[in-house]
Parts: C-alpha cells; structure tokens; sequence
C-alpha cells in the first residue's frame, strides 16, 4: 500500500484541527478595542498550538517522503497520533481561558507529550516496516530532537504545578527546537 | 469512472467527521484538574468513536485498493454509507452526556448497525459492478465479520434496554474484532 | 490549467458543508427515547439537504469528467456555486427549527434556485470556455432537468406561502428527478 | 520537495476557512421573513470574505502553478499566510454583529493588511527561491497590485475610526483590483 491516501487524509484532519481550533476564538461582547483584550492570552494560545501543529504537519510531509509503502500497523499509528493532535484544541481552549492557572497549562503539557510519545511510536513503525538499512532509519537515527522533547514536557507538566509561565517557557522552547524541519532527514535524501 | 475523486471525497467526510467529535469536549467551567472528572466519559466515549470511523476509513481504503472503477449506484452506495458515519458524532455526543443510560447507549448501537449495513450494501453494489470473477468478489467472499457485527449490535441494542454496561461491552467487542484491517483482501492482492 | 485543483478544492468545501450539516442536530437534553421526537423533522431536513448537497457533487463529479481546462471565469463560477451551496446548512437549520413554518420552508426553495441558477451558470461559462463543439456541449444540449428545475423551485417558493407541505414535495420531486447522475454525460464519453 | 502537498494542504485549510464562515449566520430566533432583516449585514460581510478567501485560493493556485519546488522556508511563510486567512472568520462574525462600528471595521482592515503582508512574504521566499531569473520573478516583477494593496488598506483602517462606511469602500476596491486572476502571470506561462 502507498503513502498516498495516508497523506491524503492525515493532510485532512490536521488541516481541519488547525483551521477549528480558531472557533475558540469568541468574539467579544461589545464593540470596543479594549473589549480584545482579554482576548489576547486565547489569541497567543491558538498562535502556539497553530505552530505546534504546524510544525507535526512539516515533519509528517518530510517523514512520509523518505517512506515507500505502509502496513496496517503504520496506518494504526499514525490514527493514534491524529487522534492526540485531536486533542490540541480542546486544551488549548481550556488553557485560553484560564491562561495562567496550574491544571490547564499541566494538561497542555500532557497533551504535548502524547502527542511526542505517538509521534514516537510512528516513526518507531515505519523505521521497523521499512528496515534498518532504510535511509528513513539512517536519516533518523539520532532522533535527539525526538528523546530531548519529552523530558522537556515532563519538566514543563511538573513546573505547571509550581510557577506555570515556567512551563510555558518549556512548551516554547520544545517548539523553537522543532521549528526548523528535520534537516537530517532533507540531507540524507538531497532534498532541497 | 476511477476511484480517485471518490476516495478523496470520502477521506475529506471521514476526516472531517473524525475531527468534529472532539468539538463535543466541551471545556469544563473552572480550573481545577477535578473539573476533568466528568469528561471522562465523554472522552472514552469519543475514543471509541474515533477508532470507530478509523476502522472505517482503514477498511475503505482496503477495499477501494482493490476496486477497479465505480458506477452511479457505488457513488450513491458511498454517499449512504457517508450519510451514516455523520451521525457518529451526534450519537456519541448524547451518549457522552449520558454514559450509561439505556436511550443514548441503544441509539449509539443503532447507528452503528445502519453504518454496518450500509457498508454491507456498499460492498455488494461494488462486487456486483466488478463481477463476481474480480479479485474483490473472490477476497470477501466468505465475509465472517461483515455477518457478526450486525448480530453483535442487535444483541447489543437489546441489551442496552436490560444492563447498559453490557451493550457497550458489545460495541467494543465489534471494534476489536474489526480492528485489524481486512488481512483477506490483503492476502489476496499479495499486498504487505 | 487543469481540472485537478479545482476539483479538489470543490471537494473540500463540499465535504465540509455535507458534514457540518449535522452539526445542527443537538442532541436533546434527556436521556430518554421520547427526547428524540422534536429531533425528527430535523433529520428529515438533514436527509433531504445531504442528498441535495450529494447530488451536486455527483454531477460536479460527471461534469468535470468532461472538461479538459477550467479558465479564470471559471474558477469563479465554480466559487459562485461552492458560495451559494455554503447556505444550504443555515436554511436547513432554520427549516428544521420550523418544519412546515412559511417563511423557512420559502427561503429553503429559494436558496435551492440560487444553487440551481449558479450551476446553470458554471455549465454555460464552461460549455463556452470549452467551445460549442466539445464533448460536454454535445453531452447537455438538451439540458431539460436543468430547465425543468428552477421552474419547479419557483413553484414550490409559491407554494410554501399557501401550504407548506406541497412546497416541500416540490423540493423531493427536483431531488428525485436529478438522483440519477446524469446518463447523457456518461452515454456521450461512454463512461460505465 | 514538491509542491503538491502543498497545495492539497493549503486546499483544505482555505476550504475550511470558507465554509465554516458560514456557521456564523446564526438562524433568526422566529420563522418570520422579517427575523432574516438583522441578519443582511452578516450575510453581507459573509459574502465580502467569503470574496476574499476565493481571492487568495485563486492567486495561491496561480501562483504555485510557477513555482516548481518548495524550501523549508516556504513551507512556513505559506503557513504564516494561512494563519491570518483563518483569524478572517473571526473579525468577519465581529463586524457582522456590529456593522459599522469602528473597531470592528478597523481590526477587519488589519486582518486583511497582516493577510496582505503574509502573501508579499510568501511571494518573496518563493521568488528567492526559484531565482531571479525564474518565470515567477519574471512574471510578477511589476507587483503594482501587491503594493497598492497594503496602502489601500491602511487608508481603510484610518477611515474607519473617521466615517467606518467609507473604510468598507476601501476593502472593496481592493478586493476589485483582486478579483481578476493575475493576468500577468498566465500571459508569462502561455496559460489560458
């Protein structure tokens, strides 16, 4: 079976995760400027999660190119890392609302770190069906970005709990570190 | 006419279907992790229903792969069995509302049953129009689980009326069996 | 320019405005089967515009089929089309709200004719891009479902103002008549 | 890396964008013509954005229609560009519940101007990176619509906290400019 219709429909729901997470965005009562403002810490929210999810796009397009064929197994992983994805706006919803309150800025964590571990897991399967001597298995071998990344989301849940903009600052920095596609990936495959 | 636009219409309904469930997570009103607690419910019941349409994209992508072209009646077949997979996310938003009672938990199971009719429809429309010689026809022929779900749904919705817990066990049951993608097609076509 | 981009595009915003549909069917707020009565017409309204909506894109489907390049006159016809069909989930709402009321059952017709006129629109701007010798201008010369339906809509916009009910008959009548996908495209270019 | 899933990905994103503006038109609270009065603003702003977003899908098909591959950069400055088409939803449901109030008249013309801004950034990473001598530069050297654009738009946002009609002028001159497909570009690929 080939990449096609799993990019196809991977390009589908993530366009769609991307695209609702802004019906979050309540416009406000009057017709006032000031009456943005509260509106603001939801808007920064939505910019980041936009970016997160971004950035799983960029890097599920460079993945899936160096990848020949799926199987069953890959498709399930890949629904499993869609479904974590899934989840971004909710919980970008909650931590707009209460932008600097413990519980929402820890689960915002917690869903990061699904999402990583999923991610994980997918590329775990696709290196596995697609062999060692693969050049995604040589591309990626290192992986530090994708080892680093969840030690830094559990240190961004545990700070939640005592000084959440710490966490936040966690939460930037894992995306500042993701922000450029994988050029490991691009230099294994000469890809521009 | 090929399968091409046909697929990309289903994977865009699918897509669009899979994400608007998680539009039903509703935020909860404060900012305490207790205020998750009755979400959770709804969360397991939007996972189901997740793997649910999964399973469905998943095994019409298999059986589309193995389809050659598609007349009127296989384009109306799939916009029935789309029509069905729609009403997913009401029924699941209900019984997440109420988690164990008899109505939603029956309705749920009711809905999954016409979306397992409609497949089997959609099924036999295609295997009527590539012939009874084709590699599709040959690759289903036996049909096991096509032929249990529905008997496990009806015994689900009955059971729904009598000790709720029960239909849902049903209802996963199904899920499981389904889970793994249709391996006789797959054998068939020699596909990995 | 080709067809494919546009075709995709279509299918997009099709396969959005078919699903969101049901996003109108809330769900009641007991857990009991009595709950689910008042949710009845509804469904009907949603039924009726989904195979609407579907009829729409079968016949986009056939119609692109025919046509080799799409100019930028077009693309704009086409978004005329996509603008006037993006309604068709409001005055569903409303009608469902209202089932047999006036003035939704009337506007109902009229955004119908809208859609009518908007396609008879794209059929002519492409009939002329592609010249009067094409395969598609030999395919819908006669043009009669396309003459016959808004007349029947404008009918059934009457009607609504005296009794309701026949409007809607009206309306199942067009849906009826063009359920078929249309046989002189198919015949012409010998499609199956 | 090519541009396809580029395109099919920006596709979805804009055919969201588009149609869940719509959601917006909440139905009139009576089934009375007269309830759909207040609702003609909305419908209005409705149609200008929905004109809008048609523009930029037709100039972004245009233009990466020159365009033979893409970079990691020009992966993000076109999701840069989606960004700010999906915040149009918001201030269109803004301005229309307060039609011809200031703020929301203004804040409408910085969305446009940030959406200008993004597309004259994506513009320039693409020419750079296909190269002076590329048919894209070629063909979009003058760029005189680009850089009216922005100006017109200022001129909007100014007006708006002066006499908030005249800004809506504005925005619709510069959706008129728009509204033709860049000319320049099909004359320099021989396309019709």
């Amino acid at each position: 079976m080939n990449t096609g219709r799993l990019e196809a429909f991977s390009d589908g729901v993530i366009a769609i995760i991307i695209t609702i997470m802004v019906l979050e965005l309540k416009i406000p009562q009057g017709a006032s400027l000031a009456g943005l403002k509260p509106l603001l810490p939801v808007f920064a929210g939505y910019a980041l999660s936009f970016i997160y999810v971004g950035i799983y796009w960029n890097n599920h397009h460079h993945m899936m190119h160096a990848v020949k064929s799926v199987s069953g197994g890959v498709l399930w992983a890949n629904l499993h890392l869609l479904f974590w994805l899934s989840t971004v706006p909710f919980v970008t919803a909650w931590m707009g609302e209460h932008p600097l309150a413990e519980a929402p800025v820890a689960l915002y964590g917690v869903i990061l770190l699904m999402n990583a571990l999923a991610w994980l897991l997918l590329q775990t399967m696709l290196i596995r069906h697609e062999g060692g001597e693969s050049e995604l298995a040589k591309a990626i071998k290192a992986g530090l970005k994708e080892r680093i990344s969840p030690a830094l989301y559990v240190a961004g849940i545990v700070a939640a709990f005592v000084f959440p903009p710490a966490a936040l600052l966690f939460y930037v920095a894992v995306a500042a570190i993701w922000f450029i596609p994988d050029r490991r990936v691009e230099r294994q495959l000469g890809m521009r």
